[in-house]
């Protein structure tokens, strides 16, 4: 995808609406010039707002549709701005469910004015089966003890902090927020059950010795729903370092109440066992911790209290910066 | 799928083309009528040669296109047959990688003719993520320390010694050749990687106390790969019984020169952990081998000494029979 973006979005009803647009902006604010808002939206990015003529203006590439829209169909209002966007020569990229290349008169007019429609949420791509073959180039994959405890943000502050000390490194993406912000990448859950690992193959190829591919990691070896993306993962990664990200204040996996969290400990055994069958040397070097929900007392006695029981680095990346685990990547 | 079926062989170039045929020929002997070859075929599963008017004749419910076409398209002469079969009222079920539903010939005279096309590789139905939440009756399911060593055959065998022994039990399907034999199932490494577990939760759903659902496993979790699919399994069949599957001759992974296999009771073990997460009780009660490429002195020594090492009932299917491990279910 071609940047700069325009971000979309739509009539959203809250912020939370618009997390994903929202991730774009925070991780890729050079790139996000506009947002264009619908009547009745209620996000706000915070950003400049733009009509589909100000931003050809300002030389904007692509539309995003980064928002949810309820129940799977698009109003006609979106559908007006979409039509426009391709009139005006935009290429546009949706996170939503429905796929954009189905909306027969967006698919049409894309094709007319020879724009590109990318549905970040349907692989579309065909990939060979993973191999386990070894590959040229260090890498590292930000694994959970659940979903949604900051993986993405993980990857996303260890490319950051890798760069600003000069070295090479590219953010892997693997989900929707993660392809904005990369410009690229594969939804990995979306992908046919046999090419889980292929595709992550694909996604971190061959590269030089000192450069790091930063993946970001799906679900949880302990989730019963995702574990079996988490350890397709885990095996196309051939990580040399793994990042074990965890919220603190969860009570049971994310949308099963009944289902116990791991022990960090064992998770991170279970992890490092399972990334080893691909690299022998896979090592989990540090806790991402998101500590969002703590005081600062509590933030500072929890992370002293992990990191004593664990021995490794323990850090959340937004409120104490993830340094200390980057000094101990191999 | 209703049966009884009739086999079409095409013009396979050899037995090994229709391994698949002979599969549901071994295990539903009653279900296959027939088979019907092509001028060049070199396939014989040993059953009657029939013409599609002498299958109609013997109320063949179902055509079954269960060998591989080289290239993945089909010879007009495979065409000529699916028309004929459909003209006289009968449903089509093809394990070929392409759909029969994407040939619009066939498609189009399947609907006037209200046959239904079953393309066994591609699952078309909607599956919920899955949840791990207990629900009632029994399942076995088999593993393995590899791909092809023997898991459909081992969930096969168990299934008939069950009922043989007048239990309740039904064999759920994973794979292409497993769905012709039971007669409906899911290709579980043809669905979307979210899923895969929750396709296996379907696919095995709540049932009478002392029923046995007896799955059909995928792959190996010490497979590049396939781990993923195997995951997904472990995790969606919560099962109360592992049988692990192994085949003492292999000397690498299979497809992957590169890759050694597992020790067999660390994958045990690997295998018990994961399974755990959605049924703490799960428990491996057996080593199912395919000792084919063994002599009758080897298999016999192989076994005794594998026994003695895992203290696990180790038995071959084909040529030592299956009761042993179906005396140590619980």
């Amino acid at each position: 995808m071609d940047h700069p973006y325009l971000m979309f979005l739509g009539d959203a009803p809250d912020q939370l609406a618009a997390k994903t647009a929202q991730g774009i902006v925070d991780w890729r604010p050079d790139w996000c010039v506009g947002q264009l808002r619908l009547p009745g939206c209620k996000a706000d990015l915070g950003i400049p707002d733009l009509t589909l003529e100000e931003a050809r203006d300002k030389g904007v590439k692509t539309l995003i549709a980064g928002v949810a829209n309820a129940g799977g169909f698009l109003p006609d209002t979106w559908i007006d701005t979409l039509r426009g966007a391709l009139e005006a020569d935009m290429d546009i990229a949706s996170g939503l469910h429905m796929k954009l290349a189905d909306i027969a008169e967006v698919a049409d007019l894309a094709e007319r004015h020879g724009r590109r429609l990318f549905d970040v949420r349907h692989p579309t791509r065909a990939f060979a089966t993973g191999t386990g073959r070894k590959r040229g180039g260090k890498r590292l994959l930000t694994v959970g003890t659940d979903c949604s405890v900051g993986k993405m943000y993980t990857a996303l502050a260890i490319e950051k902090e890798l760069r600003d000390r000069g070295s090479k490194a590219d953010f892997r993406a693997t989900g929707q927020t993660g392809i904005f912000i990369a410009g690229d990448g594969v939804s990995v859950d979306a992908v046919v059950a046999d090419f889980i690992s292929g595709a992550v193959e694909w996604l971190s190829p061959e590269n030089d010795a000192d450069h790091w591919d930063i993946i970001e990691g799906q679900g949880s070896l302990y989730h019963p729903a995702f574990a079996g993306v988490s350890m397709g993962l885990l095996h196309g990664a051939q990580a040399d370092a793994l990042v074990m990200c965890h919220e603190p204040t969860r009570t049971h996996m994310r949308g099963l109440t009944h289902q116990p969290l791991p022990d960090i400990g064992e998770c991170i055994a279970a992890n490092e066992a399972a990334a080893r069958l691909t690299n022998p040397d896979a090592t989990c070097i540090g806790i991402a911790v998101n500590t969002k929900a703590l005081t600062d007392a509590e933030r500072t006695a929890y992370l002293a209290d992990l990191e004593d029981k664990l021995a490794l680095p323990c850090a959340d990346p937004v409120a104490t910066g993830i340094s200390r685990i980057v000094d101990a990547l191999p």
